[in-house]
């Protein structure tokens, strides 16, 4: 190895041209993580202008540059459509081709065509989205009182940013699109602090408050008017298993009107939270919860010292 | 609906206009999600750009790519004001247009000249601004040992972004500017995790560490030299009560010297953290705690097991 | 001051003067947050877009505009490399030259060779620390029964992003460069919720699921096949004595074959975690843990209380 921090070097290129050498070869060692094929390539950040763009078509008039005048909406949905079923379209065919074994069972056309498909069948879906996201908006104003109006939900929750990602990434997931899906809540995940997997079915009325660090397992089930905090878990028991358990229900399922307090984790896909139930702060819940109760941490007992009492204590060692 | 995977589409012109027009069915049935008043309506890129620009100003010197030299200050504070003063002005006009009822009560000179007094007033703040935050990089250099100097941390700690945006938020939150303020604080809370309301009180020498997940709630009060670990929420005890408690204080106040380590959280309007007090990882505070003492979860207690007994636990039959 | 929301200002530019004076003043009150040897200043921007094409070179095809084909590998390692050598070499200097004392011991040109010396040395590391990632995938694909295919995760996991720019940043970190790799890693943080300090060191296979809250310390050391969960803090147990600490050992080592279940925090810098452990969520740790050991927070009591019962207690006053 060159000297570190005392090299002068004559032929700059010569340099170059060594560690052009070392990456090929590390191309041809590690070859499992580059990519070849580029036709099947996703462009991650046309996905994030996917999702920008049916945010647009969505909160019609709320985002982007376009305005929306009640005289020629069709002009402003229709601008938006054209440009969505073009490259979802694109996307989608480049998502099929990518999967395994898809390119040997299909011509290019079929590719086409069943990309086509998925992407108008999706689109039809919008008004049914925009229906859930409509009452999800009313859930937050009702559930919050630091919400002053509407469009300060609309226009900065992190929630509905998130909430309206799944339910469009849900809708690609159930049309069987490989990829995409979790590339857009990934996306809402960055943006938001909010990991909810695309296979998570999510009824009405659903509201996140604050939101950050909250994570929703691919086989969660939540029903209508529920309400999570910050830093919620619903996740799996055990994952040791690995690819083995792909498609197992591995978690819970939330009834309706359940309320989720911050930092509480529920576990398991055998494990039902009751209508009505209310879950206190911290809890960790692996077993079913029957309807109409509250459960919560018993006796989350605090120890007051004062400074030279605690000075005794080793704890206080620690995290003084 | 068309059969998905096997439909070839001849005539795609006709497909969209049907999904133009279900779309347009769809604002007109959830036409309180669609913004039809583009005259009110804000531009989230342009609040961006606005933060970007005050953080220039703020910082001088360290962002952007104007050269702060000391023989032609003006010029760099006079381009980003005439910047800035422009621009929040004209989006607090929009901000005012858009609050209920505004309309109705004042014509458009009566606005823009509010919303020239509101930013004019704003702007006269930011020297105050830049005081309290000159204080608040001391507080992390001070703090914490993983600093190496107060450039990593004006140009890259998160703590120091979001206290920033926090601060000039509340101004504006104080001239009862509506809408802005939030959309200024969640686009924070999006870059850094950290969620503080615009209507918390803080004081100064305030340092966050880490502060993923961190949640601080409008009507908290935080006192001087307060440090703040990762994971902490000041909450409300409860919002069942929903807009109803809009006004009312919810959240703690927290008096000066308090440290609040990770996961830490504290709930409720009457909830008062004396002088100097400690709260240690995790605790759940709803009452009072008196000045210069320290409180922590009591025994933490923790089982520990071989595989072998583990195999016998129900508990880690779930976990592993 | 101005009377607010009832002004006229006449003339716009007097008031815009009146504020850059107050700001001038501000900037030499407060000068210490102030930067004016624009020469050292470092582009947040610029390191963003480093990292990005670092991400380009070692996930090679996956990610920018260009492709990547078999026979012409060079061109695409070339041209990533031509750009990247030129960059950091200059952001590198920058750092060196912003440095504490730096500009008084070395003339302009031994600046400059250093930075070259210090940007071919991280260069030559890039095929190690792909093969490191190459394992990082493996690990999360065997780890996540969530996982569709490799793909997905080189695209979309927040794990491999904030692991590769922990890894890229931690050789930049070894090499003694000031500033950068922090801010590095802190964008990292921003993307991801996942805050692992530069100094870190980190084993082969490392997964992480999901991610946010995430805190890995400075001084942390972790072995090979580690796995750990969101919210997890391998965290200083005290930073009390601040910029005393630098350079201790304050947090813990983690050895091979360890799991982290979410939430749990382990603290100290003379804590092991031996091999094979597995610590359960919400565990708090501030010693050591001998190996094949599975430690859990010993009974998570639950209180169940149906409305009536929850009524006639405190707690749940609070919460609903």
């Amino acid at each position: 190895m060159k000297g570190v921090g005392t090299a002068v070097t004559k032929n700059n290129d010569v340099d170059i041209r060594q560690l052009v050498n070392a990456l090929i070869d590390s191309y041809r060692e590690e070859e499992e993580i580059i990519k070849l094929k580029a036709e099947n390539k996703i462009n991650a950040k046309v996905i994030v202008d996917i999702i920008e763009n049916l945010r647009c078509l969505i909160f019609a008039g709320y985002f982007g540059s376009k305005r929306l005048k009640s005289d020629s909406m069709e002009y402003y949905a229709g601008e938006l459509l054209e440009y969505l079923s073009y490259n979802l379209q694109k996307q989608i065919a480049k998502a099929l081709r990518n999967q395994k074994d898809a390119v040997e069972d299909e011509d290019e056309t079929e590719v086409k065509n069943r990309a086509q498909g998925i992407t108008y069948a999706f689109l039809e879906r919008l008004p049914e989205v925009r229906r859930l996201l409509a009452a999800d908006v009313v859930a937050a104003f009702d559930g919050d009182p630091a919400a002053y109006s509407k469009d300060e939900i609309i226009l900065c929750y992190p929630s509905i940013f998130a909430i309206m990602v799944s339910r469009l990434a849900h809708e690609l997931y159930l049309l069987k699109v490989p990829l995409i899906p979790r590339m857009m809540t990934e996306h809402a995940h960055s943006v938001t602090g909010i990991d909810i997997h695309p296979g998570a079915t999510i009824g009405h009325h659903f509201f996140i408050d604050h939101g950050t660090g909250i994570v929703v397992g691919e086989t969660t089930i939540i029903g209508n008017h529920v309400k999570v905090y910050q830093g919620v878990t619903l996740g799996a028991l055990s994952t040791r298993g690995g690819q083995v358990l792909k498609g197992v229900k591995r978690h819970p399922t939330i009834e309706d009107h359940v309320t989720i307090y911050s930092g509480a984790s529920i576990f398991g896909g055998g494990t039902v939270i009751g209508e009505g139930v209310v879950i206190g702060s911290n809890a960790f819940i692996t077993k079913s919860v029957p309807g109409q109760t509250r459960v919560s941490i018993k006796n989350p007992e605090l120890q007051y010292l004062n400074d030279q009492e605690a000075n005794r204590e080793e704890f206080w060692d620690f995290m003084i």
